[in-house]
């Protein structure tokens, strides 16, 4: 069992607007609602292939009950850790005249000490029966520092693999607790370690601890990296795709998450299989989902292997 | 007692965004959640005035729970009709370097017959004890189109003034019903007569049965009709006050709802009220309050008498 953690799970509402006029009045139909957040985007790609997963996502207020009802119509197996803090919303307009969506993140609302106690506790008790844990995506208002490290640190004592997908200081504390895998993109890997080359990024969070980089460049690929390892891989399609990009980081990390459980040490099926489902998530109009042509994009991947010049 | 009727509540979030940007992706705080909805903020202006007042309204789904809640919170008397389709949200993004405000109303879903069944029946046992009713704002999908002059029709075999604030062919069917007091707005009027003047509109809606119309010109002030008299009287400030105009027309028809429900006939001192506590509610923050400075507004109205020239 793959186990997925959002700590900060939101409930996104989909609006489509008929031209968006800022200071303006518009009517709208009620918008597509679903359950999101990155580590349940996860979750929905392993359940469609058929991995056996299970999500934990803390819940509060009217709008955790609707992520609760909603999760429960999908069939996702979960353990839910109820809060006082309502679950946020993020919300999307998506301009039909325009043909760009504007998107509207709450930040969410801080825990109780007492919550993040349950949250971690309830971590650790379903590591006993997991493979691996998928831990992704922003944390709430005032989160402990430590709360990814921490997660890197229970999977350990327990014998599995961590994957943490995030950005800024928490991707650092979870190179240096020691990460089986690190995804950041372009963007928030030169942010988070302050260099301006990917490969250079990469190496800061390997000194660091973490022991795999998997980084998403968007139209131009991904590009692998291992500790104790000199150079990397990089995987690209022969033409870019046009699509929607929304979740394709999570069926990355939901790619790579398969092959890692499996038991699969080297890096190359491991970045096959991620770029594989990212690029088969962008044919999908929702997050968490992937196109059935998988397979054959996998099959036309150009893998390269980049060698480091000192 | 006043009974108001909200047939198409909503939760209206209001977020604060520093710097609206089409197409762009923006971090916000939680929202300010409240229970919305032109019926609904009549009563709040009521109950704060310390009017005795009732709601009636639909609520449904997760959003109508929040709705309920709130409501709750404000102690706010009210008879609930639990329906299935989620209650409506309505969210404004208010620009806080732009400086304006962009509005997104959904629709409201359709009810099942017996539903709007149950919601006749409520409003037919809550008015044995009203001295007026008002009946405010826009219907779900759907809707029966008698169900503004159903409503009038329930107030007049219960010997109750009606008072009906809507928009569209409601508003005329509403005249026809021989509502007490009809309230459009000057964009309201023109469109749902299609006269270009407000006097020949407001006339149409006194052709059809309407006892009086009050029509809110914005910064312009107001103007009061009845039938059977020829001319109208026109209330407004010496200057423009400068605020959110939001609520200020839920705020006039409470002010009117008052002088109507104490047994008053005649125009001028409904007017007089409704321009004061109009005015009074475009210096606050939120819909559903007035300023208390309303009585030095009201001393300050210039009052105008018009006379037909045919």
């Amino acid at each position: 069992m793959i186990l997925t953690i959002t700590p900060n799970p939101a409930i996104d509402l989909t609006y489509r607007v008929a031209g968006l006029q800022p200071g303006g009045s518009h009517r709208v139909d009620a918008p597509l609602s679903r359950a999101g957040g990155k580590g349940i985007n996860v979750a929905r790609v392993l359940a469609a292939q058929g991995v056996e997963s299970r999500i934990i996502a803390t819940v509060g207020g009217e709008s955790g009950r609707e992520l609760e009802q909603e999760l429960a119509a999908a069939e996702l197996p979960r353990r839910l850790i109820r809060v006082q803090a309502a679950t946020r919303r993020s919300i999307a307009l998506v301009d039909e005249l325009g043909g760009q969506t504007s998107i509207f993140n709450e930040r969410g609302l801080a825990l109780e000490i007492a919550e993040w106690q349950a949250l971690a506790e309830a971590i650790a008790d379903e590591l006993q029966d997991a493979e691996l844990v998928v831990a992704s995506g922003s944390l709430p208002t005032g989160a402990p520092a430590d709360f990814y490290p921490g997660v890197v640190a229970l999977a350990k004592q327990a014998g599995v693999p961590a994957i943490i997908d995030t950005s800024g200081a928490g991707l650092l504390s979870a190179a240096s607790a020691g990460a089986a895998l690190l995804k950041p993109n372009r963007e928030e890997l030169l942010e988070a370690t302050g260099e301006h080359e990917l490969a250079a990024g990469a190496r800061v969070l390997l000194r660091l601890g973490a022991r795999r980089v998997l980084v998403s460049d968007g139209e131009r690929g991904m590009l692998a990296f291992a500790a104790g390892t000199e150079g990397h891989l990089s995987a690209r399609l022969p033409e870019a795709l046009a699509g929607n990009p929304t979740g394709a980081g999570d069926a990355a990390v939901a790619g790579a998450a398969v092959v890692l459980a499996s038991g699969e040490q080297s890096l190359e099926p491991l970045l096959r299989r991620a770029a594989a489902w990212g690029s088969a998530a962008v044919l999908m109009p929702a997050a968490g989902e992937i196109s059935e042509r998988w397979r054959e994009l996998e099959s036309t991947l150009i893998l390269e292997e980049h060698f480091s010049c000192h």
